[in-house]
């Protein structure tokens, strides 16, 4: 009772505003400041995902200027609060904050950035709420609390801004506007004091490439996660799974990981992570069976504990106050809880050769997760674990495989800041394709991944169309246990399926480059349009709409032109996918000659062009002077180290130049330097002729190219 | 700068759990408790409504017994925050919690009480999230934070409960749910410490009943308030709303006030709150012309000042940080700024002889209002006046109108909890004519008033339903000005509005009455069924469903049988209103005999009945042995101690009472004693006849009763 009187001094200093609201910036690295406000709190994004700043990486990527104007930025803490202020110029457009599903354009919205089950409604609850935005002006800032943030990124209008808005008589002034001029980014920060990062360009994309390799750059999969995966019915047999992934075989579907559901513990929902005894009596011939396919074996998890697992006891003293469907909930936070919880995990599936994890229910939906008011025995606030559970859970299961010195690639339902290097795409229960294809634009913007996996359909052209985008996705998943639907389920569409699954296939090494280059330089692989290079955005379509209907939507605004349904895949592909029902749809190039990917004819430069639709394609166009290096179409992702033979695919009417990343596809081994990147040319040689030539392998470095056959798509021969 | 090692102290202590968790409770009045948990802050809903409790009345009520296990009810302070816990019971229903629009059972609710425009989802963010709940075990519960509040309505689940939810798997469980039993509403509070008042029974009517005393009783409206009223065009000048007015009564339709929208004004969105001098030149005389014809005045405003108004310099102190759509934002939480701004509305329209106001966008939508990181100079923090906005401006602006001793009835689009005797009615832009109903259920809950206002409709079925419900609500409201809809548009229902539009004037003497009962008894004129004896709720409709179907929908729940599309209305009314569409529904009668509003006639006890629908009737029944005062039917409500005769309607077969209040019907006199409750009775007398008799009217009292007629409508004559 006596720590009364200090608490109310306490609230009285915190609600004064402090005097000092400038942010004094150190530079950590080339380009990348680090500047704090108040006194930070202990634990933050970083504290929870523990990167590794890739310091060599942003070494290379050189020095620049503090790319905005120190003395606009500003933080003062109030209320127990701190509210921070970045400036924006007119014109400016913002992109980030994580997994939004309906807009690109952020410049004027209002988020509350919360790790949260994706409601429909981009409003910053979601599966990866990313407290980092881009800016087209070439930079990018991240907010490194744990804490929710409410964001308002250009929406909010100061009475003392040196570029306010102006007052309108909305009686009279057609200008009259809902949505008033902001000159800044404002966020509160439910905290005495928080860490705040700005990253410098000069592009864009420099500045998200600077945030990824902050955040350690971004994860390799093993060879095998990139890849087909399916998973199987919850209360498949161990007999049933091997039957299905026979099938695949059987017919020509290619299969390298197949997931299992619930079912495979004895209890689940809040799960004993055991073995059931009857449906899975010897999950070890299982793995082994299965790798003897060529297939791994991924187990599907939420980390809540059933009274019935044999370690619940020894966790007790590390659980928090409240349960998740009736199981507890383990303070991942502290080590001695993490210490006994995933040696379970070593000991009964990763040390049996279980090749990774889809950890499911660590985002929430408010009633699916811990509430608020819960405590948990590290002290920190249920608000600070539900944002940052996602980075705990993939940081430590991650860390189970490293110690194998193997790869894992699974799958997680939440993540947020900081998570970049992990080796976890995202998925939901949301099932808009549309959606899942601007969340897919969206997770390049935050160093995310994102999976637009197919479950089910309606229709046979559904099916197709989904399967077209899961193939130019960081995941080729099948997830479609509870409609059974297969990929051969619509013969109608059975042979274009098979067709995409093998060019899927045919493209991992391609993939497997496009990932090194996240890895090295923090070059996103699936990214949005307004990254690339020679991209100019269209018109707004239409005249912007002032709404005069003040009945049914009274601040209708007008809509704005952003891009959200085509994207970038590698360094050299534009994917524009179909969607069920569409007969057309337009493209818009950037600026640069581009040509199809699967005839290699000239489509356009800088334009917006209009393609027809047909079945058996998904549109992807290919950058002037690309090289795309494929495999043969075969079932199975190449083993360790094994050597494939190459086509390498050129593009347009130029010379073109590709780095090819080589390692043994499997083990850590390249964090010890243990791999290569291979040069591959094409340009005229003296005779005028165009010639491909491949870069020598490095002695005692992995080599797994076999032949090398070139083929000019563009060119006439 | 060396604040900052006592801040951290300070945290450090804030963030240690206190020890003694159990709140101690201080009886205010008979069956009311306060209590507090940690260090309350200074300002809350209270602070912001300033109410004055009903004591004689509360005393009235009678001591009852603290409801609740006091051990069970705890409070901590943890990371600045305050969670409260309090414990439910297995079967237990809970109400309340504010304007919601699509449930009306909150037990397993997760809500963040937040003032806004209303989504579409009832997730707490409402124009009136007041955090109140009563439950049906009789006791009410008012959490007195005039912050975002967080409730978890009985969803969270302790690992340390009592009576935990069971741990099921999933896998072969068919009774595992996605809603895990909860034996507690728990509560986080985003400050050091908080208010919390406990209301007892013993039924859940008379907690709410001393909730609404606690905070002053329901406001009493003047006489005219219950008539009609109708909003007109916006750029309406003063001869068009004259002649608007005019044609309402040409063509027999009822008014009582009229509304202008913001072309009033010399410019609005930020306002001038001054005349436009071209469309309003002289609204003195406009004022004066439309009370000779019956009819008040009523102002649209928005609280945000335009810097084209004449008093905007002198605000210049008292300007929160951030505009609302360029206006500058007033601390009407500081009493100079009050006085500055108010003494404008005083002298330009409520001396002239305005009758109220509509006070619009003091509820939000985020982008609508400041931010939550604006400042203020009272050193209120921004979520502290959003949540309190709308007391602020109710509670200000009816006290113009009771400086002149007039009443005063308007609109209102934000309250809170604390506001129950302010003299305004909520509306809100959202127009489902379901949801409004429910509204008008929920508004009875939390001490609100609701009206279900018309504002157009597709066909003509749709405005006449909807006009059905607008005379069975709190304010008779046609807000048509923007779809141009008249009462008369549709033809083909003319008469049936008009006959149900001159049925709202012959029951002001009933609504009048129930009024009081709500201002001197605290019983909400308007509420939900579950409040009424011998109501008894049906059973779920079909079988808890537990869905296996794991992929559209995998957390799908029972649907609960909840009843929001009826009310009572008054002390003996059941209002069952039809939607368009509609040609039947059923209606849940509690038990006791019911009676035909319309014909008298017996329809049942105790029991679901179906109703057919006719297009010039909206259900309604009667509870057995009531009487029902109407007057004539005319266009205009009665006059300052205007005389009229009564028809009295008696329903079923028994002896009735009813207690007919009756005052001058517009001043605050009856504050000081000058009213009356003058008894109504029917009873056999000697000779075994029915007979109705009215109490003498008391000497020096108002009195408006004229003739008295008697009409028994179910009894055999």
């Amino acid at each position: 009772m006596n720590r009364f009187p200090v608490a109310l001094l306490l609230l009285f200093l915190l609600n004064l505003p402090t005097f000092s609201q400038e942010i004094q910036w150190e530079p950590i690295a080339p380009g990348v400041w680090k500047g704090s406000s108040g006194v930070p709190e202990s634990y933050d994004l970083s504290s929870a995902a523990q990167p590794e700043a890739k310091l060599a990486a942003l070494e290379k990527l050189g020095a620049e200027a503090f790319p905005l104007n120190q003395g606009e930025i500003t933080g003062i803490q109030r209320d127990g609060n701190t509210y921070l202020r970045f400036p924006l110029e007119r014109g400016e457009q913002l992109f980030g904050f994580g997994l939004n599903f309906k807009t690109v354009h952020q410049r004027g919205r209002i988020l509350r950035l919360h790790v949260d089950h994706y409601g429909g409604t981009d409003n910053g609850r979601t599966h990866a709420p990313v407290p980092f935005y881009v800016s087209d002006r070439g930079y990018g800032v991240f907010v490194n609390s744990a804490r929710y943030l409410d964001v308002y990124a250009g929406s909010a209008s100061r009475l003392d801004s040196d570029d306010p808005p102006e007052a309108r008589d909305r009686n009279t002034d057609s200008k009259w506007t809902a949505s008033p001029y902001s000159d800044a980014v404002e966020v509160m920060v439910p905290a005495a004091g928080v860490t705040v990062y700005v990253f410098a360009g000069p592009t864009a994309l420099e500045a998200i490439q600077r945030f990824n390799l902050l955040n350690g750059g971004g994860a390799l999969p093993p060879r095998w996660g990139l890849g087909f995966t399916q998973r199987v019915h919850r209360l498949y047999s161990q007999e049933e799974v091997v039957r299905e992934v026979d099938e695949f075989e059987a017919r020509g579907f290619p299969l390298d990981f197949v997931g299992l559901e619930p079912g495979w513990q004895s209890k689940s929902y809040p799960n004993t992570f055991a073995w059931d005894p009857v449906r899975f009596p010897n999950p070890a011939q299982l793995v082994k069976t299965l790798q003897e396919k060529g297939v791994s074996l991924n187990l599907w998890m939420n980390p809540y504990v059933s009274p019935d697992a044999t370690f619940y006891n020894s966790l007790t003293p590390y659980y928090g106050s409240h349960t998740v469907w009736a199981g507890a909930v383990p303070d991942l936070s502290m080590p001695a809880a993490q210490q006994i919880y995933w040696e379970n995990f070593t000991r009964d599936h990763v040390e049996i050769g279980v090749g990774g994890y889809k950890i499911d229910e660590v985002d929430g939906y408010d009633r699916w997760l811990w509430p608020d008011v819960a405590t948990f025995p590290s002290g920190l606030a249920a608000e600070q674990l539900r944002q940052t559970y996602g980075l705990l859970v993939q940081k430590q299961s991650a860390q189970l495989f490293r110690e194998q010195n193997r790869r894992t690639w699974g799958l997680v339902r939440a993540s947020n800041g900081g998570g970049v290097s992990f080796p976890y795409v995202l998925y939901n229960d949301y099932y808009n394709h549309r959606d899942f294809i601007t969340a897919l634009i969206n997770s390049g913007y935050s160093g995310l991944l994102w999976t637009p996996e197919a479950r089910a359909s309606d229709t046979a052209e559904e099916w197709l169309r989904r399967f077209q985008t899961v193939v130019f996705s960081p995941m080729a998943m099948i997830n479609a246990w509870a409609s059974g639907t297969k990929p051969w389920t619509y013969p109608e569409v059975e042979e274009e399926i098979k067709a995409m699954a093998l060019l899927r296939m045919q493209m991992i090494p391609y993939w497997y480059s496009s990932f090194a280059q996240y890895h090295f330089e923090g070059i996103p692989p699936f990214r949005g349009m307004n990254l690339e290079p020679g991209f100019v955005e269209a018109k707004p379509i239409g005249e912007p709409k002032v709404s005069m209907d003040l009945e049914s939507n009274p601040y209708e605004e007008a809509i704005k032109s952003e891009i959200k349904d085509q994207y970038m895949a590698g360094p050299s592909l534009l994917v524009a996918p179909f969607f069920a029902g569409d007969t057309s749809r337009s493209v818009l190039l950037p600026k640069g000659n581009w040509y199809d990917f699967y005839d290699g004819r000239y489509v356009g430069n800088g334009e917006i062009i209009e393609v027809r639709s047909r079945l058996d394609q998904i549109p992807v166009f290919v950058r002037e002077g690309s090289l795309i290096p494929l495999m043969e179409p075969r079932l199975h992702a190449p083993g360790p180290n094994e050597r494939v033979d190459l086509e390498i695919r050129h593009y347009g009417k130029e010379a073109a130049t590709y780095w090819y990343y080589d390692d043994d596809g499997y083990s850590f081994d390249f964090e010890n330097g243990n791999f290569t990147w291979r040069e591959l040319k094409v340009e005229k040689d003296g005779q005028g002729n165009w010639k491909g030539t491949l870069s020598p392998a490095s002695k005692g470095k992995p080599n797994t190219i076999g032949k090398v056959r070139w083929k000019f798509m563009s060119l006439e021969e």
